[in-house]
């Protein structure tokens, strides 16, 4: 008997590339018989160790000016929607500890593509508790029961544990699968990660 | 009439991405129909004015472990012959001052080429006139003299003005393209703004 293969999408909520990532990673995982390990992370420790105190895109201005308009061209292919967040990165800690305490549940994909277009459609400040409350509400009977869950000390400890695995792995930005012990960074990387499962 | 559409190829002879596009833009402009401007500059500069003293495959070693996986997966799935150079980023001035010179000689593209392939498929030093004289040779009657001229003052101006054309243009990596007012960085966008003209 073969196993199903699976792929590890490990996201950050103000990345900006998991965004397109994360809206498409369902519908190309069916098409590959693949099954997703929806792992999130976050980026912002893992920069500090490396001397950065910001996403590059703010710190390098014109790889951020290039990003955002190949962003948006990226969305349009796709037919995700997108416009420029006023606030750029923002802050996911929230967002984060729910989707690693809930990991695994049925309604994750849901949150975390609801909490992607708030933040890449809506222009809406992820870091406040109503939105996310508000992205919970789609997915889960008693959102606010969800939220002092995973600000409890242990979720927020697995978060921190999680995104330590991430740097132990070798991670350094975000979108990045592994599949067949392979690792693959960005969102033009999912292809490639996806085909390999057919050409194994 | 219809002119025929022009990407112009921004390369840097130490970058590790410029060299799959380099070895695969011939094929994939001749099916677009697109002719292409052959665009030598030095990233060095510009890494310099943001602060980086060294490529940023070295300053950030995940990065850069990342990057020699994936840029072999990527040479494999192309076909084009690769070996990791036991130095890197090597000095790619000489070979940069003459594809500068002679940026629209009909032997440009393969004496680029050659220069690509001697260091990341032959493992050979780029920066040393010999390695440079045995490229030109299957492309001019007299590379000697190629090379003296490469190194007059107005061809040390020219790439100068190059770089700084580079900079003053937005670009902070290579390959990077331009085609129909829009810019394209890294290897895998060379389809992307392929494409965008039979999308015109």
């Amino acid at each position: 008997m073969t196993q199903t293969p699976r792929i590890e999408f490990w996201f950050e909520f103000g990345s900006t590339y998991s965004y397109p990532a994360a809206m498409r990673i369902e519908s190309l995982v069916e098409e590959h018989g693949v099954r997703v390990d929806w792992r999130v992370f976050l980026l912002g420790p893992i920069f500090k160790e490396i001397g950065w105190g910001d996403s590059p895109f703010n710190l390098y201005p014109a790889k951020g000016r290039y990003m955002w308009r190949d962003l948006e061209r990226v969305c349009n292919v796709h037919g995700i929607p997108f416009s420029r967040p006023s606030a750029f990165p923002r802050n996911g800690l929230l967002a984060s500890r729910i989707a690693c305490r809930y990991s695994d549940e049925p309604w994750l994909p849901q949150f975390v593509k609801s909490v992607y277009t708030a933040n890449f459609a809506r222009d809406l400040e992820i870091a406040a508790t109503e939105t996310i409350k508000a992205c919970l509400a789609g997915c889960v009977t008693d959102p606010g029961k969800i939220i002092e869950d995973a600000q409890s000390p242990p979720s927020k400890k697995a978060l921190r544990a999680r995104t330590e695995e991430a740097r132990d792995r070798g991670i350094f930005g975000a979108p990045t699968f592994f599949l067949g012990g392979e690792m693959y960074w960005g969102n033009d990387r999912l292809e490639t990660a996806l085909n390999s499962v057919a050409n194994a």
